[in-house]
């Protein structure tokens, strides 16, 4: 079968295996495959270790199934699988597994014609949303996380610092809650993408220091965390979104004193995510799709979100 | 009146003027001042912009006041003056007020005969609380305000990074929720004096990483973070109690992957603290007692607390 291989680099093949199922898995046909920003890191040696197909936001169609009643339905997954035992995987929390598999991380991904995944990972796209939005259900997802893991008050004052497409998917999960939502950003022609459900304002001309009770980091780079700290009010709550490869230097005292709380958020959850798509709460972009062997122009596409298209 | 007044350096003095009180203030004749590590860094360069009398932490006698019910009683204080009008002051939380005043830090302290202090800053001692373990009311609410501002469960495993005085209020706190509790610390000989109500491991044999559901660091040190960052599990959570003057280093984004929790936490409630002691449920080596003129044996002593005996 065709399909992106990554080792060392990322190559287009036509002669790939087609993927084999245990009796806990099915195999997928995949309709759409989005890009991910994590997928751009791996190809510049994010994870080294790793070979196999690259991807792990899909569309698809169920083939064969451990679970014979989800043949033919439409699905997209989940990309950490737990090892089911552990503390982590028996709290519903098995992205944190020690044993876990990652699709299109640890093992073959999405970015092929076909791809096996484990049953318990799938989740039915409701019939009317359409292939392309439900390719937004995994950074959807990830959005939500942030309201799943903590709590986020209607009253409070939030301001995320970041203006991309992570920024974009958080902005829009907050601003459902209905609270009083600032994007901080460096580049006005995006900000503007946020104008109809939320305030704006270029970082430079940041108006109020230490006046929002929780602060979203979401830029990808550590100035973003130092520009949280400068925001956040005392007590307050700063969110991080953002990998990076760089150590940060803080002044943890601050921390301390000013009793600033900061957690960490990643993954999330699908059925919610599928609510919220299907509810038609979410806008988004057009999406800027591409076959399988044209990756190269896939990867450099600035589009809001880019991916392939493999089969109809 | 007799105190320790500090203007870059500390010195005793007998020349000092009575304090005045206005009409919301109390003045208070000191009988107990405890030396706090704040004290010491001040004296060290921390507030170099301060003068006046140093000291925050006292057991006292109310001698005139704006609430006259007052007179007579023996009381502790809390050491944040907030506005009463901002943000910060409308929700309890005086202690982040952008225009508090600190006292022995902004204000003048308790070093000393008397001390002028807001009246509604102060707690009655209860009647069966010594002197002497009623000087512990200032850090024991220090170390409640982590139960305070937080849930902390009887089922979780908590490891304190540090052995010293810090970690021994906290330590006796959390013992008191029935949770799991160690203690990880690089001297055997403070370390023994937990074993009655928690385990200990020494730092260099620490031998479950990332297995704590929440760990607290209270080393005083940039090195402790990096070891709670060691012993805390994924989606746990660190608070931060120590502050230091050196900025730390840290890998950001594994708090993100990990989804660890990282909350910062400083002064605590007066009346739990005052419930606790009264009730008997915290234990405390003796502390070192000097008078005032006899400062620097009383700052340089190595006992777990020293402080001053001002009056009878």
């Amino acid at each position: 079968m065709k399909g992106l291989y990554f080792k060392r680099t990322l190559t287009y093949r036509e002669d790939l295996s087609l993927p084999k199922i245990d009796s806990n898995e099915s195999l997928i046909k995949i309709v759409l495959a989005g890009i991910c920003n994590t997928d751009r890191e791996i190809i510049k040696g994010y994870k080294p270790g790793f070979q196999g197909v690259l991807g792990h936001e899909f569309v698809g169609e169920v083939v064969k199934s451990s679970n014979p009643s989800l043949i033919g339905q439409r699905v997209v997954g989940e990309l950490n699988k737990g090892c089911g035992q552990c503390f982590y995987c028996k709290r519903q929390l098995s992205r944190h597994c020690l044993d876990r598999k990652i699709i299109g991380m640890s093992i073959d991904g999405c970015f092929a014609e076909y791809m096996a995944i484990s049953t318990d990972l799938l989740h039915i796209i409701p019939k009317n949303l359409s292939n392309e939005k439900a390719l937004f259900t995994e950074p959807l997802a990830a959005a939500i996380s942030i309201i799943d893991t903590g709590h986020i008050k209607p009253t409070d004052h939030i301001a995320i610092v970041g203006d991309g497409r992570l920024a974009f998917m958080i902005a829009q999960v907050l601003a459902l809650s209905g609270s009083n939502l600032t994007i901080v950003g460096r580049h006005q022609t995006k900000l503007d993408q946020f104008r109809s459900f939320a305030k704006t304002a270029l970082e430079a001309e940041c108006p109020t220091p230490q006046q929002f009770d929780i602060v979203i980091e979401a830029t990808g780079s550590p100035s973003g965390m130092k520009n949280a700290m400068k925001l956040v009010r005392s007590f307050g709550e700063i969110i991080v979104k953002s990998t990076y490869e760089e150590a940060l230097t803080l002044d943890f005292s601050e921390i301390v004193v000013r009793e600033i709380k900061v957690r960490g958020s990643r993954c999330g959850p699908f059925e919610p995510a599928l609510k919220l798509l299907a509810g038609n709460f979410i806008k988004f972009p057009k999406i800027d799709l591409f076959e399988l062997h044209d990756y190269k122009r896939a990867f450099a596409s600035k589009a809001f979100k880019s991916g392939f298209i493999i089969s109809d």
